[in-house]
């Protein structure tokens, strides 16, 4: 650590969240970069597979500033992501899309609630780590090409679109899943919504209007993409 | 095209190789992106495969310069790769790697045999196409990583030395016979190299020499990883 680490990191518990919260996204970019190039197998044309490993890409961009800021809080960045390998690759094989609408609903739904959640938690962090975390999260753009495919997709085959919408309520239902074997087995990390030394925390009325807030956003999305939530 | 349009673009065959050109090596550099993070599936760490991946996104980058460029010729950039999908596919197919050393030797070998070509074509081409060709070409200092893990593996079993100099070989038989393909099939690109207005060509020697010098880069690079060519 430098001299100028603040003063939060003085709690090793604080310290050992932020290296979990690091870790976590950092293994959830690499296998989402991964799983959007396999799916792009799927992709209807070479410009669609193009657009999709350009997600792929922006995503995987992010993983360099994570692993340098573990290496530079003292932490192995691989080791730091490894207690997340299990449940991350589990929901991965639980969601595996059957086709190329499943894998943009995927793509589009399971990054925003991640990017939502990660962007509630940081504000319980540090300035630097906040801010870390909040760039890693940067959507390029990409999102107003899969809601484009998928409306289409629906006014062709009005079917499809209640489908999808059972899909992307699976895969809701799979993130919350892991997401609390992930919350039962770091206890540091769930600490740290609870809060110290310098820093606000959260009591279960505030992790409720949290959670409201997650699922309203959800739902907007799911609006935007023309499905039922 | 632009009125900065070089003046070798108004030889409609001049046009017709540069599209051509610029076609091939981006579905080159979209396929080998493809192939390179389905390899990162072998990688015996998190941390190889957060390595291939990044030679992975690195080609990847290559390809919106090239798509753009394609565009501003007035060429639709998925039609230009289209006729370059069978050739590079079928290479990927007849080379798929049975193990993690055999796809960094072909990430290394394949795609530096790849570079070296098309930096031979460069030197045929407007200023500006030449200039984007060689920045699409970039070696992001990746191939250090490779070579380290090829040689710590050689070191210790001898073994796999030999059956990875064979494997070299096969790539660069394949490499061949698929370039031999697209050859036969787009006569403006071969014709780029016989030279037009304005633009100097080869003569056999020329290209014997042209080839002599892509063999010796070959050997160059097979000695660097300690394998036999």
């Amino acid at each position: 650590m430098t001299a100028s680490t603040p003063v939060a990191f003085e709690d090793p518990q604080y310290r050992e969240a932020v290296v979990d919260l690091l870790g976590v996204i950092a293994y959830g970019e690499i296998s989402a970069f991964e799983r959007l190039v396999e799916d792009g197998k799927l992709a209807p044309s070479l410009e669609d597979k193009v657009a999709i490993a350009a997600m792929a890409s922006a995503e995987f961009a992010h993983v360099a500033p994570l692993t340098e800021r573990l290496a530079a809080l003292g932490a192995e960045p691989f080791g730091a992501m490894a207690p997340f390998q299990g449940p991350i690759d589990r929901f991965h094989e639980h969601t595996a899309p059957a086709d190329w609408y499943e894998g943009l609903i995927k793509a589009y739904v399971g990054d925003g609630l991640a990017n939502d959640f990660y962007r509630e938690i940081a504000a319980y962090l540090d300035t630097d780590t906040r801010d870390l975390v909040v760039a890693s999260l940067e959507d390029s753009g990409h999102s107003a090409f899969v809601v484009d495919r998928v409306r289409k997709a629906i006014a062709a085959d009005p079917r499809l679109g209640g489908r999808l919408a059972l899909w992307a309520r699976r895969l809701m239902g799979e993130a919350l899943t892991q997401a609390q074997h992930v919350a039962a087995e770091r206890d540091a990390l769930t600490a740290l919504l609870a809060g110290g030394i310098d820093r606000p925390g959260l009591d279960l009325a505030a992790i409720g209007r949290m959670f409201t807030r997650l699922t309203e956003r959800h739902a907007e999305r799911m609006s935007e993409l023309g499905l039922s939530s």
